[in-house]
């Protein structure tokens, strides 16, 4: 029988009995570095990150990619924030059909040395293009740096990075690349809803990639079904996190069980076109959270930028 | 078989063939006046239009909501935008809990005799509790301005609107309720996904409300399953429309046929979580697109609007 009951603000929650095949440690795998193909993906939209917050993204990713247009958003925004910032931070990549990017923006950055590779297929956006380059680098690291923009790195500019991804020996193991994309959501909104279809792209176990978003509000990603432990520690909750929504995007879901929601939700059939979704909730778990559903969805978890920043300074 | 074929950019579309059951005129239906209840809700963010395409709103819409906090988002737009609007464009009603507008903004408003509802429930989000009003009101026009803030205009503050629309008599015909909602899409994500949620719930034939959303680029709206004919004029369209998006939120959805966009398909199935979605697209019919699927779902037509503003003047 379908339930949702109402929790007080923080409670305990005990997981020895529960059913965990997933674990997200909702502060170290986002803003500590995990593996040195970490990736900070910047698309295409104004920056409005507190600055120290961005630098913090900035040095725990080592690796830095700027879809197309998202180069220009990148030098604006550091540029606002004090000019030397420029030579400071320094994307690897940029890569996209490159008809956004500025001319002297382009000058500017290869003259900087970072690879700028034009790949023109219409059947691919930007986004997805990256998020090839994301992976053809963890394979093959720094190897583009030593070719030439001129020739587009021996790269077919059509839809090269298809092909070489494609080629992956997959034999070499380089775990899980970590990415964060800033600027995803928002902006137009067939482009928000193109990012969501990549959460659910690379998912699953055969993905090289586990990609989360961050907005000025929200952290946004997806939740596997079969059992996931979303786990924090109490001071990062209660300084950091705000509301929470579980967001049946793509498909209807049943939420199994939860426990460590405000309103936890147990045999819960959600769907938007229902219009049954359990948004504005929030965790109560004092340090962890467990949500078991069907299938994947999209979870978007508030954040305060400026609390973050406090919280990592202090931590 | 699934067909996806380009157009030319501009293509002539011939309905007399195809089986229309329901036909949007884009410009007409959203910034015309269709009738004496359709209503411009403004939702809790800042509101970013141009200020000539809001008062063209505003003008075409003789009932405007505010959700609880936007009355102060309302306010602070005004004041940017000449002092003495303040006074001119003066809402009709105020809804919600009433936890986010702040008292001197309740205080000024009820000096201009807005009706200020409180409805505490938190079963309902403060944009449904809005609808609600707009269907009230459109059955009892006026009605509450006759009677006291100070006693909730004798509704029950907890959710006396469900209970009010649940005894609405359906036998007085009202016809079709337009509604705008600005600042639905944008800020927090499981806000924007509920919002999503309120086109499905106020979609198909027993609903009192069309609802579509407004923001900064686009056009968001539900399109109905079963033959859809989306006109313009050709002007509009070349001047104001851009890209679109195609967005199966909510439950993947076989699109049967399109005749007028770029990237026209057939027997085409789309999901988010397949990653197959049309997005990017954009209309190539002269004046007119079709649209066959087999369930509902969202469109997103991006538009331009200082060159809507331009078109307006022009009309």
């Amino acid at each position: 029988m379908s339930q949702c009951i109402e929790n007080e603000e923080r409670i305990n929650i005990d997981g020895s009995s529960l059913n965990v095949n997933n674990k997200i440690d909702l502060f170290s795998d986002l803003f500590t570095k995990q593996s040195s193909h970490d990736t900070l993906l910047i698309l295409n939209q104004r920056i409005t990150l507190p600055f120290v917050l961005f630098q913090e993204l900035w040095e725990t990713k080592p690796i830095r990619i700027c879809a197309d247009g998202a180069a220009n958003r990148l030098y604006e925004y550091l540029i606002l924030n004090g000019e030397d910032n420029i030579t400071k931070y320094v994307p690897d990549y940029i890569v996209g059909d490159l008809d956004s990017i500025k001319d002297d923006i382009v000058d500017f950055y290869l003259k900087m040395k970072v690879v700028i590779l034009k790949q023109n297929t219409q059947y691919a956006t930007d986004f997805k293009k990256c998020l090839l380059m994301i992976v053809y680098n963890a394979y093959h690291p720094g190897v583009l740096k030593e070719k030439r923009y001129e020739d587009n790195y021996k790269i077919d500019p059509v839809d090269g990075l298809i092909k070489l991804n494609d080629e992956i020996d997959d034999h070499k193991k380089i775990g899980i690349i970590n990415v964060i994309a800033i600027g995803a959501i928002g902006g137009r909104f067939d482009q928000s809803i193109n990012a969501i279809t990549e959460l659910y792209n690379n998912s699953g176990d055969k993905s090289k990639i586990t990609l989360r978003f961050l907005t000025d509000t929200d952290i946004i990603m997806l939740i596997p079904g079969n059992g996931t432990m979303i786990c924090y520690d109490s001071q990062f909750r209660d300084m950091v996190i705000g509301n929470c929504g579980l967001l049946p995007m793509g498909e209807p879901i049943k939420l199994i069980e939860t426990h460590g929601l405000k309103w936890d939700v147990c045999n819960w059939d959600s769907s938007i076109p229902s219009g049954i979704v359990s948004s504005n909730n929030r965790f109560s778990g004092i340090d962890r959270c467990y949500i078991d559903s069907n299938c994947d969805f999209v979870m978007n978890i508030e954040y305060f930028p400026n609390e973050l920043v406090k919280y990592m300074n202090l931590a």
